[in-house]
């Protein structure tokens, strides 16, 4: 099986079919283009910066293999000379971008390909893809994680993601946004993520009784006994979880955590946590999984169900409530030249531009100014160069690292983008020489 | 890069400590594991049975390889002897499903797996994975597919799906479900599924005038002139695409069509035909984008627009308005023992299992049966063998038989649920001899 991530072939055939006309007529001045989301889903007060790092890896490793070359050559649908120059192709430009873990608006870029035309059309396809998911599943994730601080919250979604990578990639996406690990295996092996995980009701069902079950996986997993007790009758479990809790402690096993994966989670918690204190075992964790998001976390925790950790899957990791972004990959400036869409409902601030981002006296953001790059204005700004020449740069940062920076951008949201509360607007402005950069080019057509 | 679609480690943690846990005990008998739905979203009324074909792949492809067994190794949380028996491990059960491109409905099992404990929970969370997707996509392609008959739909998802194989996975669903085609080369290169695509935005921008982006576009494309005619103003373009026409037509060059992306894309639709047939050009095509999904496209043809076809991105890849199914793959038989699942609200319905259709007079679907396998009643049973010994039949279908299929069984639904009209329940019986051994279990407790 040939590897869908790397190929150059996962792109649309009009980027194909665009690039032999650049090719033909020698258009290949330099083009930047400019990812940004165009608004936000009444859902979302605001987004992560997430992906850069799988678009860095794709810029520097993408190259078209003789097996795609030759397939190329056999559809008829190209010339000689053009499959020839493809042979050759690898990304030699410049990226400026957010740092992952940022929190970002719409109408910001949030990263900027300069290249010669040809190589940033090209890419456009996979970079959109890949920018577009771990930014949308970053964003879902931070919710959650604004929701019940001081909770384990950890990443079950990878059976209901659509397909491998994503899968693979929402374990990224939520661990960088403050979750605590997740369950799918590769994501440990892959990034380092944390791993977590219990057991499945086929496992007990497998077995005669439910103690049997209980007995059999702590002595096979002494380290992480976690008992998902909701099979059949989740109190009776639970008494049956405290009789063995007494029966492993001779042996130097503890019972470290239950499991809630159906029912009415608030009540079970309640009753399940009275057992276990009451038979002893106080110091046994309380996990709950089953159709969450981060609007069922905060009415649990409003109704005080005591649940030290939460495993969150399916609505996560499709970010079911809002499944994409209104994002886009566009041309702003060819040839010098800064460049200007206006079709209805989708008109773009022109040129190669830079956020500004001011805090208030408490440290936190206050309002962002977009501009020309060129135009420099008072606050952080928030793109940096990540890639030159087609290499990435010095200044790379770990996966710990950015996921230590989303955490401290998230303790400085305000408090309206840090609640479920829909309808607050986040202040972008757009400076002046921006707006009379747009109304100069509208006023020459 | 190693290759993220068939590595045995894209699953859940708690997969490798379970079977741990079987190995130790020698818990080897044979299981019965089903998928199936446990409801449908209420914009759903049936689903069409897709990605059978990949997860036969993966039953016959995946082993561990030995770079993956020296990390688990490494990570410490598995014995010596597990790790080796794990070197051995190869897929070696039998599968019963339907046929991709079947209808199905919540509770029918699409897909059983029976092997041994260890070899049917190892692939639950991949099998899940790829079923659960294809699945989700080609269910909401259909819909598109019943309200445009006769129109050319083209899959444009590739930038909004969720990573990679979503990307390329949703083309081989939307085409198994009856699109004319995909945007996504690689679906090509992978499953011959056809291509289309025009130009992009980027490529009128790069160019000084409109008209010269679409001259140097004819001249690249002879074969394939669809003109994208919104990124200014789209009844100018129309315009200059009639002069263009002229000019080219002495060249041999036909336009074939032209492209809308944004605005009032009836009316636009409507206004640019009339350009284009006072100018001559009444065989060039107008292809819609952006934004459209199976309810858009019901609107635009009940306004009359004389649109010839549809791109369809986003919503569709995503399957936005209902972006997951609620589906599992639980254990319904152990060691020749039936098993049942008691969860709140989850259910399951023991023992291995076969649908019965039955189909009215005009041949459309008018009842399902759900029974045990043993238990025949009339009607068309819907799993057939698929694989045994860990090896796929003879029987296989090639994706153009699938679809042909698919589309049969699209023109078989009862008009019910060939619209968009939520609430209609079709039909699946419980028979007499599921009932009873789901309530002798249920006593037996």
């Amino acid at each position: 099986m040939m590897n869908v991530e790397s190929s150059l072939l996962l792109t649309d055939l009009y980027q194909l079919t665009m690039l032999q006309g650049y090719f033909e007529r020698g258009l290949t001045g330099i083009a930047a283009f400019e990812f940004f989301v165009r608004k936000l889903h009444p859902n979302r007060g605001f987004l992560i910066m997430a992906g850069l790092e799988q678009v860095l890896d794709f810029l520097e490793q993408s190259k078209f293999t003789s097996e795609e070359l030759d397939w190329l050559r056999s559809t008829g649908r190209f010339t000689k000379d053009f499959i020839d120059w493809l042979a050759d192709w690898h990304f030699e430009g410049e990226v400026q971008a957010m740092r992952e873990g940022t929190i970002c608006f719409p109408n910001e870029p949030l990263l900027r390909v300069v290249a010669s035309l040809p190589q940033a059309q090209l890419i456009e396809t996979r970079l959109i893809n890949l920018l577009h998911f771990q930014t949308l599943i970053a964003s879902k994730a931070a919710r959650s994680v604004l929701m019940a601080p001081g909770k384990l919250l950890v990443d079950f979604g990878l059976r209901r993601a659509h397909g491998a990578e994503a899968g693979l990639l929402a374990a990224r996406a939520t661990y960088l946004a403050g979750f605590s690990g997740t369950s799918t295996v590769l994501a440990n092996k892959r990034f380092g993520i944390p791993l977590y995980g219990t057991m499945a009701h086929s496992f007990v069902q497998a077995h005669d009784t439910e103690i049997e079950a209980f007995r059999v996986f702590a002595h096979a997993q002494p380290d992480n006994v976690v008992l998902l007790v909701d099979t059949y009758d989740t109190e009776a479990a639970a008494h049956q979880v405290v009789a063995l809790g007494h029966e492993l402690s001779k042996e130097g096993i503890a019972v470290k955590g239950i499991r809630l994966d159906s029912g009415d989670l608030a009540g079970l918690a309640k009753r399940v946590r009275s057992i276990l204190d009451e038979g002893g075992l106080n110091s046994t964790t309380i996990f709950a999984s089953g159709d969450l998001d981060e609007y069922r976390l905060l009415e649990l925790l409003a109704q005080g169900a005591p649940i030290d950790g939460f495993g969150i899957g399916t609505r996560l990791d499709t970010s079911a409530d809002a499944p994409y972004l209104d994002c886009a990959y566009k041309l702003q400036e060819y040839d010098e030249r800064p460049r200007r869409k206006r079709s209805t409902g989708k008109v773009t601030w022109p040129g190669r531009k830079q956020v500004w981002r001011q805090y208030d006296d408490e440290g936190r953001l206050a309002d962002d100014i977009l501009s020309l790059a060129k135009d420099s204005q008072n606050g952080e700004p928030l793109l940096v160069t990540v890639m030159s020449g087609g290499s990435r740069l010095e200044s790379r940062l770990s996966l710990e690292e950015v996921r230590q920076y989303a955490l401290y951008n998230l303790g400085r949201l305000p408090a309206r983008l840090a609640s479920l509360t829909e309808g607050y607007v986040y202040p972008v402005a757009i400076a002046p020489a921006l707006h009379e950069l747009a109304a100069t080019m509208d006023a020459q057509e």
